[in-house]
């Protein structure tokens, strides 16, 4: 399985990667799929931890998410184990017992006990995971845990390269910010290229922080925030059995304690955890199988902020809208068509169309001096970069919604009729 | 713009057409988009015709779609004036002022009411009709109404043709049945390659018929067999702003009257009707955008029939399920993964999936003797042939549901990204 080439769409630099305290990761290679290259991942977190987590709405959702669900229901864990390659997804008793295998492995070489140990899985469907490939490491992660470097920004970058599929690059981001006067970091990675549609949950994301914050707390403050980020990102509008995202805070900050999530001392850790997710969601876009351009869609006007968030989605899963941006075809008229299938309310005869800033539409069809003032060939010049923004106003209440998605090239086909991903 | 070479899947022979009583066709050739062909069909119909019709479900319907709402539910239309290239949709004023004029030639022509005239328009989105352009032959149209022919099959072969966009065949079909004793004709076309998939109306259709029955009646019938028939289909998940499929009886015929459509003498003609349907429906997705698979999914055991459509069409509309079946590749967790997005509850673990005829799935992961049987190679038989066939159990119910879809090539998105279709 030749490894498709860099993402054009990948950030120019690596963005820098600050260790959170407490944090500690270790990476293995089990050969079970993907050869020469780590394909496991071990994070440990303190005894202190506190965690918080959203998984996948799939009804189909895999043996480690439903592992995973009375863990993060409970808000402590010790570890993380994830591995790429193998989903265990939809393998039964099978499945099952291989998730009580690996949690058990992790727990007794860590000394702690099952039920403190998240597992995460992602890559092909229907086959069971080969636990004995990864418990066979489970001692040699451990020891790698007391290694000098295993919380070092370098361990970091080579974890979030070890549960790549056919994401083309790694995707990691830090943020410093405070609570209190205490200097807080927040680092967190992703994985996902294809099988894109987030719902209510996410692609695999992991999240650290050194703040001091309960669980509880925790978990008030995601389902906003991944609205917001995860999902509201689209590859191919398919959904993974495997979306998880877990916050996890080690508690090692010595800032004055918070209860309530709307505590005031707590605003600028919030921002900083919003911007991460956005910034990591978008990174996922970034690496949209086959993805050639970067497609911002905000939408406005819109009766709710779900229904904005429902329009702005079938613009952004649409493939006759996605094939159009590929060929840099400023076909407009398709997205009249997206909007028109989402189910939900629209002003038709009020919607307003912009793409690169440049309004195309008024009074329910395009501008009378479309022509005259030459605003195809505008169109056309913005259509040929590879950042696209698209902006629609609904035309009738103040719901708003942005979705990052990409377009759709022969280059996901290629990927995903030649391989078993 | 090269018109695509013809669909793979196209039927090996053109299905014998039988002229309907009463309705008779003329074409015309405007060159207002196409060069070279036919791109504008008048039919019809006695003054005592009824009609009944179903429209896009679309929030930003086209001109035609408005103009036509009132119209079918008056029960009566004498015209149906049918043109390619330009769906007057996102139109605005102009385009219901183009709607109207294009009426009122017609009614003029033909000495009828101009709300006796329906209109479709497919084409590109968010272009004025140029009405001028096509009543300009409003009067040669209705002169070749009175030529020998235009009550023929070779009529019906040449409006057929003068409807296609991007269709690579013309699409029409005939039953032959009986209302009592009386033999009854049933013959229809359709058009539809791209932007497929119909919510509660269809692309493009136009069934006539010679049989005596009120619009009530019609219109009472057509809804639960579209469910089954252009609601059931999708090439690439995107809704059309123009759908719509008219029905129209000319009662020629004379047949004991019949008032309900429970009567026991219709089941013969119900039946032909639904089949007609069925046939229309699948010319259309053996004719999608770049198809080289035909590919039917059967749904049982889901809550509902209409959660059992959802999940068929989720399937159907998953570009991954699409792009592994273009690739011959039995990912079949890829169908299981689909099923699990579609928002309607699902068995997991008591899930069954069969392609070809082979089970593939028992209790909640692959069967145990996936590996020693040779499934996978017997799969792998199925998947080169043309026509796929996926069954899916969902283990909760009876609802059952037939979904007919496609392939994803890269043809489509050669057509897709490449011309202003």
């Amino acid at each position: 399985m030749p490894q498709p080439p860099l993402s054009p769409l990948a950030p120019a630099h690596k963005p820098k990667l600050a260790s959170v305290a407490g944090v500690r990761l270790a990476t293995a290679a089990t050969g079970m799929k993907y050869k020469n290259r780590a394909d496991v991942l071990l994070l440990a977190f303190p005894e202190s931890a506190t965690i918080a987590g959203v998984t996948t709405q799939s009804a189909t959702a895999s043996a480690p998410v439903d592992w995973c669900r009375p863990i993060i229901a409970n808000g402590t864990a010790r570890a993380i184990l994830i591995n790429a390659g193998n989903a265990n997804a939809f393998t039964g008793i099978a499945g099952k017992e291989a998730v009580a295998k690996c949690a058990a492995a992790v727990a007794a070489a860590m000394d702690c006990p099952a039920d403190q140990v998240l597992l995460a899985s992602t890559g092909v469907i229907g086959e069971v995971l080969p636990h004995a490939a990864i418990t066979r490491h489970v001692a040699a992660l451990t020891r790698a845990l007391d290694e000098a470097d295993s919380d070092s920004t370098a361990a970091w970058w080579r974890g979030a390269d070890a549960i790549r599929t056919t994401d083309t690059f790694a995707k990691a981001t830090s943020r410093q910010t405070h609570i209190g006067n205490t200097p807080i970091t927040i680092t967190g990675m992703a994985k996902g290229s294809g099988m894109i549609a987030p719902n209510m949950a996410t692609t695999l994301a992991f999240i650290t922080t050194d703040a001091t914050l309960p669980s509880r707390l925790l978990q008030s403050l995601l389902p906003p925030l991944v609205d917001a980020s995860f999902n509201s990102i689209s590859v191919d509008s398919d959904t993974s059995t495997s979306d998880m995202l877990i916050l996890a805070a080690t508690a090692t900050a010595n800032h004055p304690p918070i209860s309530q999530a709307g505590d005031p001392a707590l605003s600028d850790f919030k921002n900083n955890l919003a911007d991460l997710l956005c910034d990591l969601a978008r990174q996922v876009v970034r690496d949209g199988e086959g993805a050639r351009k970067f497609i911002t869609i905000h939408i406005s006007g819109a009766e709710t902020d779900l229904a904005a968030r429902r329009i702005g989605l079938a613009v952004a899963n649409s493939p006759l809208v996605k094939t159009a941006i590929a060929g840099e075809d400023a076909n407009w008229g398709r997205i009249v068509m997206a909007v028109g299938k989402a189910g939900e309310a629209v002003a038709r005869d009020r919607l307003t169309i912009a793409i690169g800033g440049i309004v195309i539409t008024e009074d329910g069809t395009r501008r009378p001096d479309y022509a005259a003032a030459n605003i195809e060939s505008a169109l056309a010049k913005h259509l040929a970069g590879d950042t696209i923004d698209i902006a629609i106003d609904i035309g009738l209440g103040t719901g708003a919604a942005r979705i990052w998605t990409c377009d759709l090239t022969e280059g996901y086909l290629k990927i995903n009729a030649a391989y078993r991903s």
